[in-house]
């Protein structure tokens, strides 16, 4: 099993988090992003989508996509379970990452990727060209705001952003934040002590080195 | 355990389809967006996002995100999967369910809000009001045109969207065909006969009444 991904990727440091925290230990293979290496036919034959992480399994087959990258992984590799456990507490960890990443992780990408000059014309990834709509980089920052604040609610409740425990909801808003402060310089905002107090204890965790 | 959903919405199709695969009954609840009943305190009291479909278990706790109410269900009702059997096979399904989202259904979507008169103001759907970006039509649209290519060759290989059996990823890309040919304007191309082939055999299923 090998999983190729890069290590600018947030996508596949949401993975790379995942793996330290269940210990699980398999092949990194680097993909170049900055050389385009994911559009070489090597790297298509693999993911024709042209994006990382990419998960290729001993016989031969990939696995694309994060969430089914990590349901994969969760499945093989049962103890320390980071989507929940009974029915309804994994349905609760799957909704709760799923708008992290549709209302933070998603915003974040779309207002870098329309914003940076070295991505004229690849406002999405995958293997489509898109040109830029630089209206979208103001809503997409206005979003990530109201990600923040939401977010903050939720943790005045609870622990973690699925509930009791650390989950891959966890993983995929902790890599939101640090995408969003540092690609988006949109830091969290100073009043937000709940995110800010959660934020410093996933941080301090040793997969977040990951 | 009861779903609050509506008529026409698509997002709550997606889990009507699901109910009548695998036989499943439930009380549906109607929610009238057309009377803003998503904004009501009594709505969001279920579900603070104001969107819908929203599953309420019969302890009370509720369950939204389509994806999370779809992995609820199966989990609570394993037989006729539509999720995928073995582990690669789950992980395959997701990934087919999701790109059949993010690449179809959301363009879509994304297309009729940012169109729509009388969704100004509202090109998001959730709890918070943004401005439509009417670049972002043309955009939607082609991701359309180029989600129909990408669907059609992957049915050249394999009868349905997740590969030999009929599952949530072929639930996900015929709501998404449906919603793009009668709200968007933008059926099937002739010329895609792999895809067209694909559509009218999920079309003649009770299911798709649903």
């Amino acid at each position: 099993m090998k999983l190729y991904q890069s290590s600018g990727s947030p996508s596949s440091r949401r993975v790379r988090i995942f793996l330290a925290e269940k210990g699980i230990e398999l092949d990194l293979v680097p993909v170049d992003l900055g050389a385009k290496e994911q559009f070489t036919a090597a790297y298509q034959a693999i993911n024709p989508r042209s994006v990382v992480p990419t998960l290729v399994l001993d016989d031969g087959s990939s696995i694309a996509e994060v969430p089914a990258i990590l349901r994969y992984l969760e499945d093989t590799h049962p103890p320390l379970p980071l989507h929940g456990s009974s029915a309804k507490g994994k349905a609760l960890v799957t909704m709760w990452e799923r708008r992290a990443e549709l209302e933070g992780f998603a915003s974040v990408m779309e207002a870098v990727r329309n914003a940076s000059p070295g991505l004229k014309g690849r406002a999405i990834a995958g293997p489509h060209d898109y040109e830029q709509i630089p209206a979208l980089v103001d809503r997409s920052r206005q979003r990530i705001s109201n990600f923040y604040v939401d977010l903050n609610h939720r943790l005045t409740e609870v622990p973690f952003v699925g509930g009791q425990h650390f989950s891959v909801a966890d993983i995929t808003a902790v890599v939101t934040v640090d995408f969003a402060t540092k690609a988006g310089k949109q830091p969290i905002p100073e009043e937000l002590t709940a995110l800010r107090r959660w934020y410093d204890g996933v941080a301090a965790r040793p997969s977040f080195n990951a």
